[in-house]
C-alpha cells in the first residue's frame, strides 16, 4: 500500500522500498508465507522486510518484529514467518508495544500504516539500535507457525500437498527437491491428488523440454521445491486443483 | 505507468518515487479521489502527488496545479482533487500551462507522460520556484469537486452511499465516523441500502470480534468512515452491492 | 517480481528501480515488447531495462543484452526486443554467458533473478566497463524479432492488426500514424475486422469529442499508432476482438 511508503519516507527518507509482491489473495497467509520464502533470501544482509496480510488485525495476535539470519522482520504474529523461523537463527524477537516507534494514532484495521511501518522505517534507519526498544522480547519458540508446511516419507511414499499457486498456474509442492535427489534418476514417480485421483507421471527438465501436449509434468521449481506445470499452460486448471491440496509422491511404480 | 517515473527520473533523477496504487478501475474518478483522500495526510510536508483518472483528456477540463496544506497535486481539473479541496487550505492552484514545463511534444490521449509528470517532477526539484511559472493562477473556488461525497442528517437517521470498495471487498460509506459518535453505544443501529432493502445490524469493534458466520456488520474504517465488512469475506459480494449505492443509517430502532 | 531487485540492491545498492508495468499476460512476448516500445524512449539515457516474460526458458533460446540507441537492455532473445531493434541503432549485442555476471546458483525455471536482474545490476553500475565482459558477442541480424509487427500498404488499403490491447480496452492496430497522414482529412476511413466483418467508420480527435453513443472511434494513440476506442467504453469488448485480430484499413469509400 502506498500509504505505508509514505508513513517510511517521513521517518527515515533515504530508504530503498522495494516491493515484493502485491498479489497475494486477501487474507492467504499462507501464501504470503511462502512468497516471502522465496524472496528474502536474495535481498542484501540488514534488509528490513515489512510484511502485512492480516485476517487477524483487532484480535489479539501479537505485532512482532524479528531479527533472523542476516534480515530483520516486522509484521503480525500470524504465521507469516513461519518459513523464516523454520530456516534460520532467530537472533531476536520483539513485541511492537512501545508507542514511540508507532504513528500516535493507531486505528483497529490498518495496522500496516499504524504500526508495522513506521517500526520497519525505525529499524531501517538504524536496526542494531531500534530493535530491543520496540517492545519486550519474545521467546521464539511461542511464536505462531503454520502447520504442515513440510512434508513426510513414508517408505517410497512422501505425504504432502500444495504450498502454493503461482502466476502461471503452476502448482508449487511442499516436497524440498532436496528431500527427492532421485527425482530425475528414478523409474517411475508420480505425484497423485487425493482429491481427483489425478496423477502426474511425466518429468522435465526444463518447461521447453518436450511436446507442447498440454499434459502436466513434474519440475524442480525455482523455489527449490517439487512443483508442476504445463507447458504453455496452466497447471491449476488442467488439474482443477489449487493451494492446500493434498498429494502423494511415489516412486514404486504402482 | 511506469512510462511516467521514467520522464520523471530524466527530469529530476534522484526523486523518490512512490506509487500509491494502480488498482483504480478506468476511468473512476472518484474512487480516485477516495483513495487519494485516504492517503496524502501520511506523506512528508512537501511530497508532490501526480494523480492520473481521467475520462476526460482532450476535452476542455484544464490540467491543473495545487499547493494545499503542506503537499503539492498535479493532475486533471475533474474532481480528483474534492477531498483535499474540502480539507486542506488552499496556498494556490495553476493550470498547467506553460510548455516549458511540458515535454516537447505533447499526444492528445497521454497528459500523465506528456504533461503532469513533467510538472511533477519539477515541482518534486524546487516546488516554491517552480509553482508560480507552471501558468496563470486559478481560482480555487472555481475548481471541479465531486456531487456529494458528504452525508446528510435527517433526525435519527443519515442520507449517504458508499465511497469506496476496498480490496477485501469492505463497503466504506460516506458517513464520517465523527458524525456517528454513538456508533458503539447506541441500542440500534442499522443501515439500509436503498436499492435492495438489505439491512446491516450487527456492529464490531474489531474484524476478529465474534462469530466468523458470513454476516456483514458495521465498523470504523481505518479511513475514519463507517465501514461495513464480513469477517474473512467480501462484503460487497454478501450484499450484491458496490460504489455509489444509496444508503441510509438510522439509530431509531425501526 | 520483488525478489529480482533484492538481488539488484546487493549488487548495486543505489539504483534506481522503476517498473514498467507487471500487467503483462503470461507468457505473452508481443504485447510485452509492445509495451516496452511505448516506453523505453522516455527514460534517461543509460537507463538499463530488464525485461523478463519468458515462456522459453530452459529452453535454447539465448539470453543476451543490447546497446541500442542510448540505453542498454537485458532479457531473453526471444523478440521482446523486436521494436528496439526496428528503431534503433545497435550499438552491440552479447550473450550473457559470464558466470561472474549472474548469481552463483542458476535455477531453470527463474533466468529473471538469477541471470538477467544480475546482468541488469552489474550494468546500472558501470555499463560501458561491465557491458563487453558480459558475454561473447552476438550478431544483431541474428537476434529473434517478432513476425508481422509491421502494416503493408496496397493502394488506398492496408492490410494490419492489432498490436496490442490497453487497459481501457483500446484497441491499438499496427499502422503508425506517419503511414496514414490523411486519417483526419480524408472523406472515407474504415476499417474492418477481418473475422468478424465489423467496420469502424468514425473517427475522433479527442476522446472527449462528440456523443457518448457507444459507438468505436478511430483515434491517434499517444503511442504514435492508430487505435480504436469507445468514449467512456472498452472497444475491445464492444468489439469482441483483441490481440492479434486481422484488420484492413481502407480510404477509398468502399
Amino acid at each position: 500500500m502506498g500509504v505505508m511508503k509514505g508513513v517510511i519516507a517521513g521517518i527515515t527518507p533515504d530508504t530503498l522500498m522495494i516491493d515484493i509482491t502485491h498479489d497475494v489473495a486477501p487474507q492467504n497467509v499462507a501464501s504470503a508465507a511462502w512468497i516471502l520464502a522465496c524472496s528474502y533470501r536474495y535481498f542484501p544482509a540488514g534488509t528490513v522486510f515489512v510484511c502485512v496480510v492480516d485476517p487477524g488485525v483487532g484480535s489479539s495476535r501479537g505485532a512482532i518484529a524479528l531479527h533472523a539470519g542476516d534480515w530483520f522482520f516486522v509484521g503480525p504474529d500470524n504465521g507469516l514467518f513461519s518459513y523464516v523461523l523454520n530456516e534460520q537463527t532467530v537472533h531476536g524477537a520483539v513485541e511492537l508495544a512501545n508507542p514511540a516507534y508507532r504513528l500516535p494514532q493507531v486505528s483497529s484495521t490498518f495496522h500496516g500504516r499504524d504500526i508495522f511501518a513506521p517500526a520497519g522505517a525505525y529499524l531501517a534507519g538504524n536496526a542494531s539500535e531500534v530493535f530491543p526498544k520496540l517492545g519486550p522480547a519474545l521467546e521464539p519458540a511461542t511464536l505462531i507457525t503454520l502447520p504442515g508446511i513440510g512434508a513426510r516419507r513414508f517408505g517410497s511414499s512422501i505425504e504432502a500437498h500444495i504450498l502454493h499457486v503461482d502466476n502461471f498456474g503452476n502448482l508449487i509442492t511442499s516436497i524440498p527437491l532436496s528431500m527427492v535427489p532421485e527425482l530425475f534418476t528414478t523409474e517411475h514417480a508420480v505425484v497423485t491428488f487425493l482429491a481427483t485421483g489425478a496423477r502426474v507421471d511425466q518429468r522435465r527438465r526444463f518447461f521447453a523440454d518436450g511436446e507442447e501436449d498440454g499434459r502436466p509434468f513434474l519440475y524442480g521449481d525455482s523455489s527449490g521445491y517439487l512443483g508442476i506445470a504445463v507447458r504453455n499452460g496452466n497447471a491449476a486448471r488442467t488439474l482443477n486443483v489449487g493451494y492446500g491440496a493434498a498429494i502423494t509422491f511415489d516412486t514404486s511404480g504402482r
